[in-house]
């Protein structure tokens, strides 16, 4: 039985939902049914359901993004930070292998010389490099308590996305938001993350960090010309289409920071080798987006 | 009445003292009587107990020394950073004024220019510049935790030290170690720190942050000489000399962090001229000193 933390969420959905289509049993928790984040809680939890592995797919995003965090350091670093050092608490008092869904945000840019960064790479938009959002300074802080931590997966996902209509997709952000930030980012189809995660536990790669995002990377104004392509080929087909036909954007980061932000975004490139030297595949990212927006639901 | 948080520890049992010799109604309670790191349980504390005023004496320093704060950095994050995110919002749900013992040791050497670091100087061994021990950093990160917090105070200590003979306290600290880090640093006598503590809330002084360090500095090898001497004192009376004749030094930092140390050391100056603007007074270091090794019990 596999037993997922933060079940509810729009990354513990997807979890469930590939478990169920694969008749895998497990078990979901939410915070909001019983608070896992206590260590002692969580302990009878793995006593009471004897899990052969646990996913933390638990963490504090900020809503509606991560501004939310700079006002909400308390939960942001219990979330992101703490927990994990207690899941890996729990974990290892029951010799249970665990994966922690952490995120490629404690980067920006990309990598000197190119070619993404590789989970080699240093944390670069951390505290310790003291220029990052609290978000991302409490994910990398939870990668730092997992330092020593054993039979465990460290997961990053970057800017989720899928056909779902939900304010967590990547997607629904971009036709929300009045003015964008153009960018090269390394994304990850949601779909494709969490296969990608239970892969590596049935396959049973080595323990450690694993960058799961869709191979190469992206800029924003590519993928609002993607939508509104998608939303021409609906109209040919007399559908109804759901995305704007122009897009706003900023000028640079500096008037996004100015007009828009409280806080500085990550936009990075991630390097997927090791994933797949470890015989795990997610679609190129841009064969992965023309898929959601082709099935994109707008309701 | 009064509520002391951490009241087992060797600063909470100073408030009880204080508070005790001083008629003043309080209630202390230890974690392990009572999880208040739970924000609801703290909430229905404060409920039950209608304090005037809180005191968070609790914290995670490491046993014997700060190194254990590299191996338990769970419970180090969760006992400094997120601890005093926890309790303002506790504080502020029901309106209570409150002070958090806080840290000198979020800085290294001293300010630009000279004089000690000030209120205003951000800490310079903290995440944020990615030299500090995990400790320092997650003090540093729990004083970021209040940094719009309101009724609030924040009480830097450091080092403290006094007559009582607790592992705790530096002067033990000092004969147990086989070799010493020469240093100039800013200390804290326990009593008087209390004291300067409790006078801020009876003087009613402005909410902030307050250095709570008696004024100067003392190099380490000045705390030695006054052993020695203090010890040939005792032995001129004809008391037992409880002090060492000699110590050793380590040749320089590195020679100490080769030898004895996981994790690098804050040595610093604080300036308290904040403290004395606000009437709030403490002896000279030296004074202070010379005080607690002239009374310093050995058992």
């Amino acid at each position: 039985m596999i037993l997922i933390l933060g079940a509810n969420g729009y990354v513990g959905s997807a979890f469930k939902e590939l478990l169920k289509s694969s008749n895998r049993a497990f078990k979901g928790f939410s915070r909001a049914e019983i608070d896992y984040t206590q260590l002692e809680t969580l302990k009878e939890i793995l006593e009471e359901t004897k899990p052969e592995f646990l996913i933390n797919a638990a963490g504090y995003t900020g809503k509606p993004n991560v501004d939310a965090c700079e006002t909400n350091k308390a939960d942001c670093l219990n979330g992101n930070a703490l927990l994990p050092g207690t899941i890996k608490k729990a974990c290892e008092t029951f010799d249970i292998s665990w994966g922690h869904v952490s995120s490629g945000c404690i980067y920006t840019g990309d990598r000197d010389g190119g070619g993404g960064f590789t989970e080699e790479c240093t944390p670069n938009f951390s505290f310790r490099t003291n220029n990052c959002s609290f978000y991302s300074g409490t994910k990398a802080l939870g990668e730092e308590l997992l330092v020593d931590a054993q039979k465990c997966y460290i997961w990053r996902l970057r800017i989720p996305f899928n056909d779902e209509s939900s304010p967590r997709n990547y997607l629904n952000k971009l036709i929300t938001y009045k003015s964008l930030l153009e960018a090269e980012n390394s994304i990850s189809h949601l779909e494709e993350f969490v296969a990608a995660c239970v892969s590596c536990f049935e396959k049973e790669v080595p323990f450690g960090t694993y960058n799961l995002t869709n191979p190469g990377y992206i800029t924003t104004r590519e993928v609002t010309q993607l939508m509104i392509q998608e939303g021409k080929r609906r109209e040919s087909k007399g559908q109804k289409n759901p995305f704007p036909k122009d897009f706003n954007f900023f000028e640079d980061e500096h008037d996004f920071m100015k007009k828009a932000a409280n806080t500085p975004r990550s936009n990075c490139i991630m390097n997927t080798s090791k994933m797949e030297k470890a015989g795990i595949f997610m679609n190129p990212v841009q064969v992965a987006l023309e898929n959601s927006l082709k099935n994109w639901k707008s309701t």
